[in-house]
């Protein structure tokens, strides 16, 4: 008598995925925000240039704006000799021209003279008199400069929208004198814990009370992933309560997430309220997932909706398996995202034997060690809902469905929890 | 005639990281915040826990609660019969007693009751009639059950000062009812931008100007590595004027960064303005580092201060090498940040020889590509001062300065940049 969440009805991560990747829901509105508080942000729009840069050529040593036929065949025992006539100031127009013989003085990053194609590099020079300098050395054309256009062309595509700004990108924009940027909204996330016993943290707890810890460590979780969490509170587990407290975070949010009453119980009631709310409802009940593995996923008016489990550490895993791609998705993230998946893990070797049931993904948490030098991790291990594991351990490693364990010393992949 | 920044003068990265780790700054002050607002944050106390946790022993199957020696023995053929008289609910005091032959039903996370050591799962069972179960299995005493304390003592340590928060951390103290912690409040960055040429974004410019890039990627690297950028402007270089700009940072700010200006040229004010606010001044300035070579680091009255190159690439690099480490420590971080060297990375191999000079750490901004699932790093080269190279890495790979390349194919640590 398999019921809903034994092996039987379970879905593999691997079709959980494809089913979420199938379904649609909508992404943020957009906002137009300064770009010294763009970083992390997700475009909205491509971005062009709509100039030249450099917008004029330039230096890129201290030296002198020459022509470098001035010194084609110069060395050591017949050098070159030219007149230092003018100086380029920094941030000035030079109101003066290079003419054959002739050498100005220029800065790094001074613009360069007409008449003038190169610059000799200071170290290259030898001062003869106040006006004269020696050339060892012949400087070809367009040396030490940077073009007008040769860094970045009039038109060119820099950003395609989908694109999350990174720090150095907020710099780029400032080049272009583009000071404002149109991008998603954070996606708003509702929190509704529930559960008869749960109390808020504040409370003292009376026997059979627990304090709520999925609504912290879930708001974070949003707030580190690019979301703006939207704690809604404790609910009881009732319909109508249940229902009052969906409705109102899908009128506030993007996206809804439900703590506890995921278990198939008596009380169980997620599943219901959501397909109560209209098509396409529940999309899956269950995956070959552990910990993780009550997770319901569902979809109302375009919104994406979970059913976490209630055991702190297994909303832990299914929030980094499912609801984290979601909330990227509806950021309006585009989703090459070759590398996130390879970013913060590192490579270590497992400390102990770890058996894991075939069909089954299990997610491993670690430590981290290093011993003479070398990565280790640590399996730390506990019955399930206890919360001293989420403070020991470091980061996760996961069992393939495909495998039966791994032995002692093989190396695996650890992904370190964010912060 | 090797000036100041020429081969000779320059410190190793690894000497002038020493030089950095040995001089005293101060840390921030604290703020008391609340756990939903904490993941980042830095513990500026160490954290016990003030009770046991779980408060009560609780089951963590739906089951039953009973005595384990009723069902010693059982098995398919030799089946225990167990009278069900009572039902736990979730967040209630059980008000009876459990005694030999009876089983009182109960709900994952419901509350112990007196009498019963230990919890059968309900798929063990057989419902024979509405009150009385079968049970097939033998049940170890305490087996489905977290006793009270077992996760974590009252009094014991779960947090240590200089700990950084992260999102499960925000969890566990709600689990403990701390909903407020005290925390190092975030390090105030003064971001001065120099250069005559230097204008803001906003502005149009002129033959000769270029529009201000470090300040926002600056702000942007500061804030991801949890600091408050305070922008304080664009300021001329002259002493005056800079000193001026010095002097309202350091009465604002925890740490001073300064871009321009600490190319050695006519117009280098950054290291005698260091000086002339007083000792330690000028620690280093001129690092074995490419890009970053004229990076200068000085402590005025217990304030780091950082003269960076004026190339944005160089800033970032010389920021990454340098910066962001002292930022963590004035953040209050503890020292002890095995993880962090290993995260953000991702081995790659080189898709082009790279030649370097022995005795200089060289820093190449590679692109990350996949090549029939092979991750490959592809150096962006160009003239320094380029800002579309900025745009088309996604990391750097380090040439450690006791080697002279690394050739096409080898594996290389990419470190990916931050968002």
């Amino acid at each position: 008598m398999p019921d809903m969440l034994g092996r039987v009805g379970l879905i593999s991560v691997s079709a959980a995925k494809g089913l979420i990747a199938s379904v649609y829901y909508k992404v943020t509105g957009v906002d137009v925000i300064g770009i010294e508080s763009s970083v992390g942000r997700v475009l909205a729009t491509d971005i062009k240039s709509s100039e030249d840069l450099p917008a004029f050529s330039r230096s890129v040593m201290d030296g002198f704006a020459i022509k470098s036929s001035d010194t084609f065949g110069a060395t050591e025992s017949v050098p070159a000799y030219l007149n230092v006539t003018h100086e380029v100031f920094m941030g000035k127009l030079p109101d003066f021209k290079v003419n054959m013989g002739e050498a100005a003085k220029i800065p790094t990053g001074g613009m360069l003279p007409d008449g003038a194609d190169s610059v000799l590099m200071l170290e290259h020079t030898q001062k003869l008199d106040e006006n004269m300098i020696e050339v060892v050395r012949a400087v070809a054309p367009k040396e030490n400069t940077v073009l007008r256009g040769e860094d970045v062309k009039a038109g060119e595509l820099l950003f395609q929208r989908g694109h999350q700004l990174r720090p150095q990108d907020a710099g780029v924009l400032a080049a272009l004198g583009i000071s404002k940027v149109t991008v998603h909204k954070l996606p708003k996330v509702a929190i509704i814990s529930t559960g008869d016993e749960i109390v808020p943290p504040e409370s003292n707890i009376n026997p059979g009370q627990v304090r709520d810890i999925n609504t912290y460590t879930l708001a974070a979780l949003v707030k580190v992933n690019g979301g703006e969490p939207v704690i809604m509170g404790i609910f009881r587990d009732d319909y109508d309560t249940m229902t009052e407290a969906m409705s109102k975070s899908l009128n506030c949010a993007n996206m809804v997430l439900i703590t506890g009453g995921s278990s198939v119980g008596t009380k169980d009631l997620t599943p219901k309220i959501i397909n109560s709310f209209g098509a396409p409802g529940v999309i899956f009940h269950g995956v070959a997932l552990k910990p993780g593995k009550p997770t319901i996923f569902g979809v109302v008016k375009e919104t994406p909706v979970f059913g976490l489990p209630g055991h702190p550490s297994a909303v832990m895993v299914a929030f980094d398996v499912f609801v984290r791609g979601v909330l990227l998705k509806i950021a309006g993230l585009s989703e090459d995202c070759v590398l996130s998946e390879y970013s913060g893990r590192v490579r270590a070797r497992i400390a102990k034997n770890i058996s894991s049931l075939p069909g089954r993904e299990d997610h491993i948490w670690v430590k981290v060690e290093s011993r003479d030098g070398e990565l280790w991790a640590v399996p730390i291990l506990g019955k399930s809902g206890l919360i001293n594991t989420m403070v020991k351990a470091d980061g996760v490693t996961v069992v393939g469905a495909d495998k039966r364990g791994i032995p002692e010393g093989y190396f695996v992949d650890v992904r370190l929890f964010q912060k």
